[in-house]
């Protein structure tokens, strides 16, 4: 069974980007791909992006869509086994995941890291009983360690902007007053290389991402060498992989501003929202021409159409 | 771009009456017209009617629909400019609102005042940053100061009840324990006079509506003179505008009651409902003959059917 | 106006169960029935299972499905006749079914039961309100006492297992750690007996049922000699009928295992799910092949298509 939950090979991360250019052009010619198709998606977090392009790129493709936010419209589930189940949680996560898989032809999951424990966070415990329990394909809205929908929106806004190029990429670290999983970037540095791009990345000491992901990419302490004639800047902030779920500065030097994008070359700045401006991104750079986080945004339902056919086609295709 | 968040002129509303007419007739008719057309209904409060009326409205009109709770599935919004987000809102509704436009063709908002600073909330901030930023045709499902969904299906109501004759129409206030936002009345108000009838309203003084939806009405402070000889009824409470947001009264007296009803021409009694019972509104009326309120409930649907054929053939028509 | 909220006659439940067979051999063989129709489902109470398959059956037969989570997305109800409402409860059940019912052709409606008064709940006061004021045919997502989809999946899971013979049918008694409705036990009773089939019921003393549900079941305290020979054991937990709402015992000596399974005829077992493990059912039941509890899931789709077919047919057939 084919799932979508992290960076495939490169060939196929091609077709996908092919495929989301045509669902941008023509939303709708593969319209009947998804008659009597369900994609149920999960939310045990908060979403609006995810939530809304996937939705609306289910609805593209002629699927029917059910969403279930789980913990506030059903129940919280246990993940450990051989427990007694004598607290707060009233199903087992291998009950409801196998429930879920019956009503569904695709299932999609959102579940944020703990922050507290590395070792289970990057065992993707949750999304692991999907794929365990589930017997569907299993689409990732964002888990515990990694966002490939929102990887490949950035990839397809990535070659919208350099079509003609090798772009210069840089991923920069922001400052930011809550711990943040590190999903985002360890998928967006993930699809990036395996897209056989070369990427910088820059943060302050302690916040190296895991290696797993970041193998090829070159780290650069110094945010301002990082950025000379930069062609897309990455702005994201994450809590530290080594001093797990910690924040280890605030140092607001770190927030992209005017100023220190003025080394780039005329560099087009990223970020997958929501941002906190002022804190991450300064107005001066999201109110001007060279934020492009509301293009790359609107890439989200494209990508996610990319995904939906990809699965579709791989599991219940001709 | 045309949006729907207040009366539009005279000829336009007869024409929206005209369309839901005919939906009630024949609800499927146009189910062609929203045909791979997406609705996102983004509720920053909560809404029975206002949501499952707009749904059925789509629905019949072919479109898709997505319902989106902010703050309770998504995020909390910051509306104002230039501030340094290190609080409790994870995104500013400039980005949120103008992804959330890329996922739609029509977005759809409900945004209740504050009740606390009137300027701000009779600025409909939260609507002018929807028409400034989602680049897509707005609906409003109650803003600060209207609700033009409610008012198109009163004047259908009204219509259905004296189609042959100019009726005497009376809005009064009522009496309720919370402070509630003017969105109602002003609203009606603003639809009745604009579509050519005379209105009286009566209420305590202190609870004078702002004159920019009352100018051309009668204010009658003594409610038994303004309930003789009435056809039609609107009961409905709101804080003062004046002293803005306050409860000035809780005068029972000011309850609709068959006794006080006893002056009318036997007029049909009106409410936007939710109506707390015997406090607002007294059973002996809301039981009797007499009461319309799920008449007029019902009309919403298709209140909402018009209005968003009127967005679809105005903002993607032929 | 047919309802679908407790068990019809045999023949109804025969034919129910052969639409069932059939939906699940063919899902999308009634697609037109529901073009242009349009469930509500309407949640006073939290539902994985129900939520998912009654809308999964209804986009089978071509429906429009709008979800409505009562206090969460709109306001707490007022039940009682004659009050003034002045308190937390802004909107009155009247008004609110009479409101959703002109929005929907079939509107299904959970509520469970207070255990506090047993004489309201077995008044079953809230679907009571439903069948008087919303004009529409009601399908009940579990009431106060009652579980009518469930216990119709419950029915074909049993002839699924046991298609050429009349098994020996056990309802077991569960420990557990909160006061549970008796909605699932009553209805599985019902049905069970209903459809023609013996029933055995056994229970710590105290625990009986009422015997509007149960008459014509043998009760045996004896667990152990309850399950000798069974072919079905459908275990579940639930608080007592007699000293109402209250847990008599949470004796963990009732809990089902695979040591007191062994004298079972081999026996299928069976819950309605959420389930506590280790604390209702053992992890060397639910871990083997005897538990069935994701195919009686499962078939809670295809019950749920039985249903929404009847009332289709019944109240808009040809």
């Amino acid at each position: 069974m084919e799932h979508f939950i992290k960076a495939p090979e490169r060939g196929i991360i091609e077709e996908l980007l092919q495929w989301a250019k045509e669902a941008k052009q023509n939303p709708y010619s593969n319209k009947s791909l998804g008659e009597n198709k369900t994609l149920g998606l999960v939310f045990l977090n908060p979403s609006l992006r995810t939530r809304m392009s996937t939705q609306k790129a289910a609805f593209n493709l002629g699927m029917n869509v059910m969403v279930l936010n789980m913990g506030q419209e059903a129940w919280a589930l246990e993940t450990k086994e051989g427990v007694v189940m004598d607290g707060d949680k009233a199903e087992h996560a291998k009950e409801a995941i196998a429930v879920m898989g019956q009503y569904c032809d695709i299932l999609g999951v959102r579940s944020f890291p703990s922050l507290q424990d590395r070792e289970a966070d990057y065992k993707e415990e949750v999304i692991e009983l999907f794929l365990r329990y589930a017997q569907k394909p299993i689409i990732s809205l964002e888990s515990a360690t990694r966002h490939p929908l929102q990887s490949l929106a950035d990839l397809l806004t990535i070659e919208e902007l350099t079509p003609d190029w090798k772009p210069k990429i840089v991923l920069t670290w922001a400052p930011h007053i809550r711990a943040l999983p590190q999903a985002v970037p360890n998928s967006f540095a993930e699809w990036v290389l395996k897209a056989g791009h070369d990427l910088t990345i820059t943060h302050p000491r302690g916040y190296e991402l895991s290696e797993e992901f970041t193998k090829g990419a070159s780290i650069e302490y110094d945010q301002q060498k990082a950025l000379q004639e930069a062609d897309i800047v990455y702005v994201k902030n994450w809590s530290s992989y080594h001093e797990y779920g910690q924040i280890l500065t605030r140092d607001p030097e770190w927030m992209l501003t005017q100023d220190k994008w003025a080394v780039t070359a005329n560099a087009s700045v990223m970020h997958c929202l929501p941002v906190r401006r002022n804190l991450v991104l300064a107005d001066d750079i999201l109110d001007s021409k060279a934020s492009v986080v509301i293009q790359q945004a609107g890439n989200r339902e494209f990508a996610a159409q990319a995904a939906l056919k990809h699965l579709l086609l791989e599991n219940y295709g001709f």
